[in-house]
C-alpha cells in the first residue's frame, strides 16, 4: 500500500524525525524477521520511545486504516512479525529501560525493548533469576517473549513466558492504554487479559511495559549426558525419570542427525556412534542437584545407555549446553536453507513422533534432523536443503504439512513455543477447529475493530 | 423473567425428566451461593450429564434468549452463581467422572462436577499432587475452581489454578463446542483461551471438560508457628524470609481478632496475648525441608518473634494448620452475618494494609478481623454483624468500599481469589479504568452475543 497523504509527517510529529526510517534498505531490512521465505515491504519504520507516542501512532493508523505491525527483535521463526500488508512496522527497540528489580517483591519491570539476557543478566546480579530463556535470548527482546509466550529449555519443571508475566501496559489499537495485572500473585479482578496477551502476537494490542516475576536464583546447578543406542531407548529413560518423581530443570535430546551435524560444527567430542542424545540437569539447593543427578544418571543407566557421563565442573557443564545450544548454527551451515519446524507431542509419544517425522523425510527425499525439549515433548525438526531447488522447498513444505497434521493425530500441536505467524496460520484450524478460530476473530475484532493491528495473522 | 413457552419442556427433552427441577424449594436453593446477603430466584435448575447436553441447552436459551447460570457447589464468595436474571442455573454436579488420571504425562482429566478434594486425593493415592488448594475444598468443584481461577494457601510458590490448567472443553453460549489447549506444556496454537477461561466466572463459556497437570507429590511437608507482638513485626519477618532466598510453601497469618476467635473456637492452646501469629511451611526433599524450616525459625527469631516452634510430627502440624483453616467458622460463630473479603497488595504493603482496615474498621464502628495469604499479599479481612442490623450494614458496605479502594491505591486488588462476581462488579472500574472495563464488554460480547450467560456478571 501507499501510507495516505500526510500520515508519514503526522508520524514524524509524534516520533520525531530520528524515530521514522524510509530509506529503501531500511523497508526491506523490517520486511523479513528470522523466519525463512517470507518477506514483504513496510511503507515506514517507526520507532517510539514512550508510551504516548505508541497511542498516538496506533490512533493515527486506526484513523487511516494503516496496518501496524509491532516488532522486538524481529528473532521469531514463524513470520509474526513480516508486514504482511505493508503499513508501519513499530519498532519497539528504543524503549530499553529497565524500570525497577525488586528483590523484596520478586519482580522486575521493564520496556519491551530490553533484551532477555539483559534482564537475566541485571536480575541474576542481584541473585535472582528471570525463568524464560528461549534460544534467542540474546538478541530477542521481553516484549517479543511476551509477544510470542517464548519457551526455552526450562518449561517441565519451570513453565514458559506466560507462568511469569504479572502484569501489562499494553495501548489498545484505538490508542487507549490499559493497564493488565500488576505486582501481584493473586489477582482475579476481570478477565485474563494478562495471559491472553501474551502470545497474541501482536494483533490485539502494543505492549509498552511488562511486569515479571522472578525466582531465587538456585544456589546449585548440574548437567548430565547420557548416548542411547535409539532415541527409544532415551524416550523411555525420560519416562522412568518422571515415573521417579523427578521433575528435572532440563531434558533435551537430540538425534543422530543432530548429534554428527554438532560434533562436525564444535567438535565437542560427542558420540557419533550414539542414536541418541539425552542432555539432562537440575538445579535447586546443593544437596538436591548433586542426589538427582546421581539419580537421573542410575535411571540412564538402567534404560540401556551406552554411556552416562555427568560435568563435574562449570567448564564442562557448559560444553554440555552448548552442544545443544549449537544445534541449529550447526544445521544451518549443511545448506543454504534452514527450515525449524516446532511441534509439541506429550512426551510419551515423542520417539513415536520422531519416527514419524524421519518416515516423511525419507519419503520426501529431505534432510530433517529434530532436537528439542524431551521433558515438554517440544521438537524441533530442522529441513537443510538448497532455497534454489524450488521443487525441493515445494516437497519441504508438503513434508512439514504431513509432521503438523501428524502431530495432531497424537494429541499434539503445530507449534510449542515459536508461535503462529503467517508461517503457521494455514493450519491452525486443523488444530483449533473452524468454530474455535472462528470465535479468535471475534476477540480480535473486540480489540482492533479496523483490523489494523499485524493483519494476516492469528485471529485475521 | 417467566420461561418462553414450551421451553421446560424442551429442557426435560433434552436432560430428561429427573434432570430437572422446578419445585420452588430447589428453585430457593440454587437461588444463593456462599454470598451473605445476595440472592435471586431461577425460573429452572437444569442439570446436564453430557457436554451434548450441555450444547443442546445453551442452544435452546440463545434461541429464546434465556439467561442460563453455570454453576458448581456454589462455594464461591462474591455471588457469581447468583441468578441474577433469573433463567436457568445449570448445574455441572452430575458431570463428576474422573476421565482419567496419568503419572507418566503428569496430568489429570475430569468433568467438572468432581470436587476438588475428590481429585486431589485420587491423585495422592498415585504418588501425585494437584496443587490448587482453595479453602472450600472438600465442596467446591473443579470446574467451579477454574471458573473462578481459585487460590489457596500454595499461591506464591506454586501459583493458583490457572497455572495447572492444561487444556478445557467449554460450550459457546451458542452451542459448539471448543477444545483449547490439551495435553501438552507447550503450546501457543492460538489466542490462550484456556486462560482466558479459566477466571471468567461462567460469563463466556461452559468448561465440560478440564485437564490439569500435576506434580509428583512432595517427599516431605513441615509446618511451624511464629507469634510476633503486632503483624508488622510478622511482616518484616516474611520479608526477611524471601530476601534469604526463601520461597515456602506456606506463609500464612492471623491478626489479634482472628487468633483470639479461633482460640475461643477450637482450644488450640494459641498465644492470646500475641499481634500476630505467621503459620509457615515447607515441602520438597526431606533435608530441603528440615533445612528450611530451621532457617525460617533462625529468621523468625531474629526479626523479634515471641515464641517460634516447629511441629514435630503429623498431628501437631495438621493442628497448626486446623489454626489457619477454622478462622473462617470461628469468626462466623460471634455474630450471624459473616462478610469476608479478599483484597490482596503487594507483600511489602501488607503490615500497611491491615492497619488501614483496622482504621476503617475503628471509624466505622464494626468488628473486622482479618487472617490470609502472607506470602502472596491475600488478606481476607472479615466483618461479622447481626444482619437485622441495616444500619451496621450499610456501615459494612461503606467500610469495605474504603478497604477496596485503599488496596488500589497501594497497588493492589479488589479481589485475589475469591472473583469479581456481582459483589465486585461495582469495583471493577475503579480497579481497571472504563477502557479496559469496556473491552471485557466487547471480549464478553464475542462469546455471547445474545449475553445469555451469567449476565449482570463480569463483562456486563
Amino acid at each position: 500500500m501507499a501510507l495516505p497523504d500526510g500520515v508519514v509527517d503526522a508520524l514524524q510529529e509524534i516520533v520525531g524525525f530520528d524515530g521514522i526510517r524510509l530509506a529503501p534498505g531500511d523497508l526491506a531490512a523490517y520486511g523479513r524477521d528470522a523466519t525463512p521465505l517470507f518477506e514483504a515491504q513496510p511503507d515506514i519504520v517507526v520507532f517510539p520511545r514512550t508510551t504516548e507516542q505508541v497511542s498516538a501512532v496506533l490512533r493515527l493508523a486506526t484513523e487511516h486504516r494503516v496496518p501496524v505491525v509491532p516488532r522486538g527483535a524481529g528473532s521469531n521463526l514463524c513470520a509474526a512479525t513480516v508486514p504482511l500488508s505493508g503499513g508501519i512496522v513499530l519498532a519497539l527497540t528504543r524503549m530499553t529501560r529497565i524500570l525497577e528489580i525488586s528483590g523484596d517483591e520478586l519482580l522486575a519491570r521493564v520496556q519491551p525493548g530490553v533484551t532477555t539476557a539483559r534482564l537475566a543478566d541485571a536480575v541474576a546480579a542481584q541473585g535472582l533469576l528471570y525463568v524464560a530463556d528461549p534460544g534467542s535470548r540474546t538478541t530477542s527482546t521481553v516484549g517479543g517473549n511476551v509477544a510470542t509466550c517464548a519457551g526455552g529449555l526450562r518449561g517441565l519443571k519451570y513453565g514458559v513466558t506466560r507462568n511469569y508475566v504479572l502484569g501489562l501496559e499494553a495501548v489498545l489499537p484505538t490508542g487507549e492504554v490499559i493497564r493488565t495485572g500488576g505486582r501481584l500473585w493473586k489477582d482475579v479482578a476481570g478477565y485474563d487479559l494478562t495471559r491472553l496477551l501474551t502470545g497474541s502476537e501482536g494483533t490485539l494490542a502494543v505492549i509498552t511495559e511488562v511486569t515479571v516475576a522472578l525466582l531465587p536464583k538456585p544456589a546449585e546447578t548440574g548437567t548430565g549426558v547420557a548416548y542411547f543406542e535409539s532415541l527409544s531407548d532415551a524416550c523411555r529413560a525420560v519416562a522412568s525419570i518422571i515415573s521417579a518423581g523427578i521433575v528435572p530443570a532440563m531434558l533435551e535430546f537430540l538425534d543422530q542427525k543432530c548429534i554428527s551435524a554438532v560434533e562436525e560444527y564444535a567438535r565437542l567430542g560427542l558420540r557419533r556412534d550414539a542414536g541418541a542424545l539425552l542432555l539432562f540437569g537440575d538445579d535447586g539447593p546443593i544437596e538436591v542437584v548433586a542426589g538427582n543427578l546421581v539419580r537421573l544418571r542410575k535411571i540412564c543407566t538402567e534404560e540401556g545407555a551406552l554411556e552416562v557421563t555427568l560435568a563435574d565442573d562449570v567448564a564442562r557443564s557448559d560444553a554440555l549446553l552448548a552442544a545443544r545450544r549449537c544445534s541449529l548454527p550447526a544445521l544451518s551451515r549443511l545448506a543454504s536453507l534452514t527450515i525449524l519446524e516446532d511441534v509439541t507431542v506429550p512426551r510419551p509419544r515423542l520417539a513415536e513422533m520422531v519416527d514419524h517425522i524421519d518416515e516423511i523425510a525419507t519419503r520426501f527425499n529431505l534432510r530433517i534432523a529434530t532436537f528439542g525439549h524431551a521433558g515438554d515433548g517440544n521438537l524441533h525438526p530442522t529441513c537443510v536443503l538448497d532455497p534454489e531447488d524450488e521443487e525441493a522447498v515445494e516437497r519441504a513444505h508438503k513434508a512439514f504439512a504431513e509432521i503438523f497434521a501428524t502431530a495432531i493425530r497424537l494429541d499434539g500441536t503445530i507449534t510449542g513455543e515459536h508461535g503462529v505467524g503467517a508461517a503457521k496460520l494455514p493450519f491452525l484450524a486443523d488444530r483449533l477447529g473452524t468454530d474455535q478460530v472462528r470465535l479468535l476473530g471475534r476477540i480480535k475484532a473486540a480489540f482492533d475493530p479496523a483490523g489494523i493491528l499485524n493483519p494476516g495473522k492469528v485471529g485475521s
